[in-house]
Order: C-alpha cells, then structure tokens, then sequence
C-alpha cells in the first residue's frame, strides 16, 4: 500500500483548529522535524472530530505515503475519536491493548472506570512504543502513529520514534533573484527540461528592497543540485542573481 | 453538489509548506475570517503543486462545503498550476479571461510574453471580481476562490469578497474546569444527549495551575448554547468549575 519510501502524510484532528479556536503548531513541527530527517511530507489534511472523516483521510495519506502521523482525538470523551476512525482504516477492531490496562492500572489504584479505561483502546495488533521519557507509550497502528494534540506530548512521542523516519537527507540551495518571476519563466523551464530529478520551486516577494524572487534547487542527490543550480545561474539574465546560499 | 450553505473547506497549495520551508499562514487567517463571519470551515487539505492532486483536493472540498478556497499556486512559473488542477475539478478548459488580458496589457505596455499571459488564465466561464484595493483580480470558479499564496495579497483579495461568506453567527461559551477529563466524561456524555445540536469541546491541559480542562459549547442557536451550559454546569461535580466565560 505504501508508495514511496521515506515519504509521510499527516492527519490533523480537531474541531478546535477548523473553528479557529487554536492554531495547529503540531503539522508544521512534524513537517519541519521529518523534512530534516529525510521524509517527504507529501500531504497534510485537516479533518473533524468525526469517525469516518478520520478514516477517510487516514485511507487516502496511506495510499499516498509510506508512513501516516496523526495529530489529536485521543483521550476519554466523546470527542476523542482517533483510534476509532484509523481502526476503522485499517478494517479492524477496537481492542484493549495489555500494556496500556498496565500503565492504566497502575496509574489509577482505584479502579478503572469506562472513561479511564478509554485510553487502553487500540486499532487490534497495535504495537506500543514506551520510552523513559514518556509516561504513557505511544500507539503505532500498522504504519499509522497515533499522536496527541497536546503539542508537548506529541514533541515528546515523536522523539521516541525519530529514528524511524531518517532517510537519504536533502540538498537545498536557494537563489535570490532581483528580476520578476515573468521574467525567468523560461530560464526554469530550460532548467527543469535539463535537470528533471530537482525539485524546482519559485516563490516571488513584492516587499524587499534587494530580491524579487527567491528560487530554491532541492534534491537527495547533492550532485544533481550543484549540477542545476551553476544551469540556472547561467542561464539567468546577467547581474540578476543576488546572491546564491 | 455543496452540501451545505455556510460551510468552505480550504486548499492549501505549495511545496515550500509541506517542505517545511515556510510555515502556512494563509489557512489559519482565513479559518479565523471565516468562522468570525459564521461560516464554517469543515476540512483544510495541504497538497503539493501537482495538477491532478489540486484537481482531486478540489473535487473532493467541494463535495464537502458550499465554498472552497484555495491558496497558492498562482502566477507565471512552472510550479504555478493551481488553475489548470481548479479547471480540471471543474471539468473546464483553461483559457484567457479578458479583463485580465487587459490589465495585463495596460501594466505591460512591451507586449504580453508566455510568462506574462499565463497571469490572464482561468478556468472557462471564471468571474474576476475587482476592488479600488486590488491591482489584479481575484479569479472565481463556479465555488472556487482562487486566492494567490502571497499572504498580503491574500488578504487584500479575502476583504474583496469577505460579505460573501456572512452567514449566522457562531455562539461559543468556555467553561474552565479543575476535574481531569476522565472524572467529568461522563457528563460531557449526559449533555450531549440532552442538548444533541450544540458542538461540545474538551480540551485538557496539562501546565495550568488552576484548571485541568477547557470545555467549549458552541452553536448558532445563542438559546441553546445558553441551555447546554446550564446543564452542564449543573452535571459537573461540585466545586469542579473554576470560571464560565
């Protein structure tokens, strides 16, 4: 089902953030932190505190990516439908996972009620990944990470399973540019027509006093960048590069 | 095909996001706007600036809203396909609106290149709306508004349009409580039952020292958020609320 390797999608969920009422920190953060280890976040979804939205997505970031990192909907009330939606996903039950009834029973000497007992449940055969870090593990259903929206707990679990997302790192250079964008069109085409694996991107700006365009090369091959960045820069208009970092 | 009025979903597009080299501003400001002028954002995809992917974005944000907004991808480079992936939802052609043809031409008094003319492409059928704000239109597609990734611009496009989103607005209540979300689920559940039409929120904390959890009841009927805070106030244990704002 994967497609590529060293690729991820995410699945924020939460009612909070499409009404507006928080600001996701934790999308930009696991895109930051697996660009930087090597994975290709290939797309982001923001869906509602609803069971088949949730599965809907979590189907869709599976057939587009290698791994799938979810983000919120998990806790005891009634609007914490995560593992709901991503067993329903992956076509199986929700279960009681062993270790967590431990942590859960350890936690609460006085007996687990529904609410309590809640934060056990698991898509059936997932895996836990404890650290010493964390106090409670995380859950990892088939490639599908199960993270909380609590930004701090989220930073934590995904420390615990870092090392699972390196890969090849990225080559980045960026071009500044001080003709606009309708005036190097052609010199990226020629570039990606001669350079095809780099990723090309182009991003104008209307408020800098020295740069029209900042132009970014990226690729897992340092080579093929170095090889297409010295293209572009000949192939550029005389004296429009500012400067090449 | 919207399913319901009042509602958008919003399309992000860029690699430079889901690369991580510049974090979405755009979604949140117009989840804020919109929510603010009582319409309700009901899913936010982040996608690449591949044409089939906005296409498939698209389609499927307009299966589920009213209107769909879109972010980025606009302009004269090879990366800026967001139109042709809008015209390909739509099942239209990609043409030359001519309004913008004209403002093109009057900017441009050298001549319309490639580049330059790919600043005048919309979907077939497209309507351009104009403001004394705006230098250049905003594009229009059937329910599709095609917004430019610069967030200035962005901005200055939404206010163009902005009464167009005016629905009912949201009432929203926030009750802060000491009770962790295991002991008050409960109750959560109880309230839900009673008052079915409101959106019941729960939000724990962690570092807070006075309260555990952030409920929210939320609702375009101002009498029934009024009634399901009652009632939840009343279910909460004793002492559990610290403040109902």
């Amino acid at each position: 089902m994967p497609r590529r390797s060293s690729t991820a999608a995410i699945v924020v969920i939460g009612n909070e953030i499409l009404s507006g009422k928080t600001q996701d920190d934790n999308g930009p953060f696991l895109i930051r932190e697996l660009r930087a280890l090597g994975t290709e976040v290939c797309r982001l979804e923001v869906v509602p505190d609803e069971v088949e939205l949730i599965a809907d997505a979590v189907r869709r970031c599976r057939e587009a990516a290698a791994h799938v990192l979810t983000s919120g909907g998990i806790g005891p009330t009634h609007d914490d439908v995560t593992v709901a939606g991503v067993a329903r996903a992956l076509d199986r039950k929700v279960v009681h996972h062993p270790v967590l009834l431990d942590c859960l029973k350890s936690f609460w000497t006085d007996g687990l009620t529904p609410a309590r007992l809640r934060l056990a449940e698991v898509p059936d055969g997932a895996e836990v990944v404890m650290s010493a870090a964390l106090r409670f593990p995380l859950i990892v259903a088939e490639n599908v990470y199960i993270f909380p929206g609590v930004p701090e707990l989220l930073r934590a679990k995904f420390d615990a399973v870092r090392d699972r997302f390196r890969a090849a790192p990225f080559h980045l250079r960026t071009i500044f540019v001080r003709e606009s964008e309708t005036n190097i069109a052609q010199c990226l085409d020629r570039t990606l027509e001669a350079h095809p694996t780099v990723a090309l991107g182009s991003y104008p700006r209307f408020d800098h006093p020295e740069w029209k365009v900042k132009l970014t090369v990226e690729s897992r091959d340092a080579a093929a960048v170095e090889s297409a960045v010295r293209f572009l820069v000949g192939a550029l208009p005389a004296g429009s590069v500012v400067r090449v970092e």
